[in-house]
């Protein structure tokens, strides 16, 4: 059978061009014994894929020039060499890029499709989900009538941390790029407000939307908006550091300002990556699958068509043109 | 009785110059009802006391042009009007820079002059060694064989940080300025290991210093050391911000490049100062006590003699020309 795959062809500098990014034409080849052969239906994109495509130290390995570009993937098992998988059953996978592919049974988990659509696995329902739970639960504590702010809070993950900001009892306040992006934040997600970054004033306008201060931010994109927060930050203030986008194409890191308003205010600031709460993704997912029955969670999607158009995804992605949580349909 | 005391003449650009600071000669005043007279007999300088000089935002309100420079003493009691001191009794104040001073017996704290020489509870058993004993116990939370690393190390809360580090059994290495303060650190106060940060290659020789990379930094300077040390902090390190004092003269805040470092290994950077932790000075001064009992604490002092040279005294801290906690001997 044949297989459609995006291999590295070359590392970016800067924001990442399609001839970075080369498709391939190889077999999907067959299942050893313990693991299962899936046909891909839905492929994730998200931001850390550019941290994978530089030779920079991340928090996981590079991707190797030639190598098949990472992701997560929603599919289908075709055929099972591993006991606790049968053909037809829904999995959601590491296999990345690609149209089909083998990974072994002990790395799938299987995923139910009555609950919520498939593709939900990969955000609402799926690490996106997971990192906004767990980073409001572990290092946000958000108590009622504290101020949250998101950044990038129309996307996978911010529009998950403000809705649990709402229903723990706070403010939701998100930063967002553009008017239409922030009039759905607040009146789709029914965050109290949204600044739009885009139009230039963006320390006065937050300063607005948070006229008691900022007690958690929720930091997606780093730069001069982390500086702009940090402004703004009440006495021992709690920062997520769950992404720096805004780095991850620059030449030469952004230099913080605001570095100083950890001691003047006693924050804490903690960085967080989802996998390292493995074995508790099943109580994120008992959450999160609780409040989305009770319909107390709101999410949008944004659908690529086909594995052609995954890099030209990944790069809007990045430049924010997406609008909600970024996937490729590939079935 | 007459007073000399220190005020703030005019706010400071950068470094502080004498002409900053103004002597006075005023009356000492005499104690209302719950009041107590004291002789100040030692006055305690601190990095803290730039930012107090200015108009900016710190983590307590700036000192006023005109107004009396702020200050820890250790003093005598000459009158009291309040039932819990007598004439005679040596007290922890917060007079400032004066000779003599009244302030309400219910902010004053009694000191035993036979557990440890007075100026000892400006240093050791005061603020510094506090600071240091929470930082450690609170945030740091350092485990047998982690390495850690603190700036300022020869200084008042650095020297003791080291100790205590070396007290819970992990690998303790110091940043200060010059052969004389490194050597100091290692053997006298038993640090493993000490980087001189003045000569010139503070990355090549901290990373040599720290083969296991940095499970907890403490961090007193901030600048270039803090980019320095976040290029070699282990997954989940901790880092306990207590002094940014590299910034503190400075016209513009330093960039801090490194900022992904917090993501990338899922750090924990958190502000503390000591006196969010009043109501457990006594667990603090219990344990820093019961060590230096045992000899199991270090400590040296630098004291700059009279009242009239507590400016320059200051001013030499601020630029790392002290050696070991800096007083100002006044009687």
């Amino acid at each position: 059978m044949n297989n459609r795959r995006w291999v590295l062809a070359s590392r970016p500098q800067g924001l990442p061009k399609p001839e970075n990014f080369r498709l391939e034409e190889v077999s999907a080849g067959t299942p050893k014994d313990g693991e299962v052969l899936v046909k891909n239906l839905w492929l994730s994109l998200d931001p850390y894929m550019r941290g994978r495509m530089s030779e920079a130290k991340s928090y996981a390995k590079s991707v190797e020039l030639g190598e098949l570009m990472v992701g997560q993937t929603v599919g289908e098992v075709l055929e099972s060499k591993h006991k606790g998988f049968a053909a037809g059953d829904k999995v959601l996978t590491g296999l990345g890029w690609q149209l089909y592919g083998c990974q072994p049974g002990a790395e799938l988990f299987k995923v139910d499709a009555a609950r919520a659509p498939l593709s939900y696995y990969l955000g609402l329902l799926g690490m996106p989900g997971m990192t906004a739970y767990f980073g409001m639960k572990d290092i946000g504590e958000p108590k009622a009538g504290d101020t949250v702010v998101v950044s990038a809070a129309s996307g996978a993950v911010g529009s998950v941390v403000g809705q649990l900001a709402k229903l723990a009892g706070c403010r939701a306040v998100g930063i967002a790029g553009g008017k239409a992006k922030c009039d759905y934040v607040v009146k789709e997600l029914g965050f109290d407000a949204c600044v739009d970054y885009k139009a230039g004033n963006l320390y006065r306008d937050l300063k607005q939307a948070c006229a008691q201060g900022v007690d958690v931010y929720f930091e997606n994109v780093g730069g001069e908006t982390l500086d702009t927060v940090f402004k703004l930050v009440n006495m021992n203030a709690r920062v997520i550091v769950c992404g720096l986008i805004s780095d991850y194409n620059a030449a030469e890191p952004y230099g913080v300002k605001m570095f100083r308003a950890i001691l003047v205010n006693r924050m804490k600031v903690q960085g967080m990556l989802v996998f390292d709460r493995k074995e508790r993704f099943g109580e994120a997912l008992q959450a999160l699958g609780g409040y989305y029955a009770q319909g107390k969670l709101k999410y949008r999607e944004s659908v690529v068509q086909g594995i052609e158009n995954a890099p030209q995804g990944l790069i809007d992605l990045l430049q924010g043109r997406n609008f909600g949580k970024q996937l490729v349909k590939l079935a």
